[in-house]
């Protein structure tokens, strides 16, 4: 079982790349065939994979940079590591394939190489929110910014499978995201989803606010990708904001600084609770295969947890899950329309 | 020249409301009528206000709660002190209504008792953002769920004459909120009011994200009611969460306790940028008269700023302002669109 990394992901690639391959290899026994120019990573693996672990290249030689546009860089570099490590997984010689790179670019090349599951309408981006006590998978956050309700429905369907089956919560609480929280609350497309969620047979639990999203009492939150980007960059700007005011009103004295100091073990637990390295990497739902999106700013160890995740999915079946799930739940869905409409 | 405060509005209403409207008429001069319930309320003025300030009470035997939904509300307690405090701007008896109770039951009676500004398609709920270095006027947060490019383009008039007028920020920048910087980017609202906000004559900045709008780069950011509710919402409970578990964590030990102790300031900064009394009220927009909703949370300073807030719109002649930047703008846009088409 291996899994292809793109090692021109991340802000810094390829070096956390490699050294977050060596570690997942050594601690988690997991084979990693890390894709891009050959030139850079060959002589830097020599050096650092002394002990021989399963980690292995795979050359392409382009890269889809993270402010090229997706589109037309892959068009004009049609051997870029994402397209050359997806196809790896098309022909079976990888199982999943982990980037931080430029998500655009992911999806693009995914949705070119291995395409969608029959029956999916649009993939989706998602997100893990830290939220309390864990996190939430939020989708779509940002594939598709104008969805129908039936977009709604399969991702759904797909993130509960997902929290199920790779995060191990037994009956995800599946949230439609709203301006409120009682049924019928909502703009056009949440008013015309809800009745669709309430029929699916997944656990729906009704329209969340910002407020049950946080407060960790759904496990996955389904919106559009338009407001699902919006609720997911607001709510990274807002914690940027306050702990970037928090440390320069701590720095602002000597009293203040000593207080930090002191205060460091609760600021340690802030600093955990948004760190996206945590997570590793979040689905792209929809996609006919494995392939996971970390944080550009992924570090070693943030590329070791993405693999993890990814090889979780991998050991879940998560594909064959989905493939099930969709195709119970949609039918279900048809054949119970005509009696209860 | 008075103010009708609702003074059965805020969650500890009448209390936070007779002091605030004491403190308001003592230290900046403002003439304010109490509407709600004179058993209630003369009582305890006249206990406290033994200095005879210009706070006098006006009887509404009615109260619109919290919980209470606003159209059935207003429909059965149709004496509640919004539609009382309402009538009194509409008869001229007031210049300004100001409440801290329910927003959607402010708005159902302030369109029923005032109407909106004549081409005013849809009135806007604004809120105070917190941001780097003050704060943004958002809107709409609420109001209208779903929206038609024509609505933003007035509510992006609207904000930016509020924006000049009374938080005095010449030339206002307005951004549209988006799922990416870049022209282009969005959604099917966002992409076609775009071209209407570049030829509005306003100070556009083009599309805003969560990033540019908590960094303090736009005075005022138009977006439709549902993807604002979304953002205000998302805000407030990571901003809830981040502090409560911060607070949690310094609570677990000794030395964590004693760095807090060390280290207040620095959270009273905090604690003071997240405060919605600073901020006093925000300005329902569209309606034909000045009407200002508190948070449901205000004590008596939140409601002396609320006043404050109420009285300086007034002075800047608020309404008639926005009055002949809608005609303004509106015919500008008229003309100049078959040129530029």
């Amino acid at each position: 079982m291996a899994i292809a990394l793109d090692a021109m992901g991340s802000d810094h690639y390829p070096e956390p790349e490699i050294q977050g391959a060596l570690m997942a290899a050594e601690a988690l026994g997991i084979e990693v065939i890390l894709v891009g120019d050959q030139s850079r990573l060959e002589p830097r693996l020599s050096v650092l994979n002394t002990r021989n672990l399963p980690v292995s290249v795979e050359h392409a030689p382009d890269v889809l940079e993270m402010a090229d546009k997706p589109v037309e860089a892959a068009r004009l570099k049609p051997r870029n590591s994402m397209a050359v490590g997806l196809e790896l997984v098309k022909k079976g010689t990888a199982e999943a394939f982990v980037s931080a790179g430029n998500t655009g670019g992911v999806m693009f090349n995914a949705l070119r190489v291995l395409g969608r599951i029959p029956g999916v309408a649009r993939p989706a981006l998602t997100a893990m929110f830290p939220v309390r006590g864990g996190h939430c998978v939020v989708l779509d956050i940002g594939a598709n910014a104008d969805c129908r309700p039936e977009f709604l429905l399969q991702f759904a369907i797909m993130g509960s499978v997902y929290a199920e089956k790779v995060l191990h919560k037994p009956q995800p609480r599946v949230g439609l995201l709203s301006n409120g929280e009682e049924p019928g609350k909502g703009n056009q497309l949440v008013k015309e989803t809800y009745p669709l969620l309430v029929k699916s047979g997944l656990n729906f639990i009704g329209n969340v606010e910002g407020k049950e999203v946080f407060n960790g009492e759904a496990d996955v939150v389904v919106t559009d990708g338009f407001t699902g980007n919006i609720m997911l960059k607001s709510s990274e700007a807002v914690a940027k904001l306050i702990t970037d005011v928090l440390r320069e009103a701590l720095m602002a004295s000597w009293r203040t600084k000593l207080g930090a100091l002191l205060a460091k073990p609760a600021f340690n637990h802030i600093r955990k609770l948004l760190d996206p390295s945590e997570v590793g990497a979040a689905p792209l739902l929809g996609i006919d295969g494995l392939v996971f999106v970390g944080h550009g700013r992924s570090d070693a160890r943030a590329i070791m947890n993405a693999l993890r995740v990814a090889h979780e999915a991998i050991q879940a079946n998560l594909l064959v899950n989905i493939r099930d799930a969709l195709k119970e739940k949609l039918s279900n869905l048809e054949t119970s329309t005509p009696e209860n409409s």
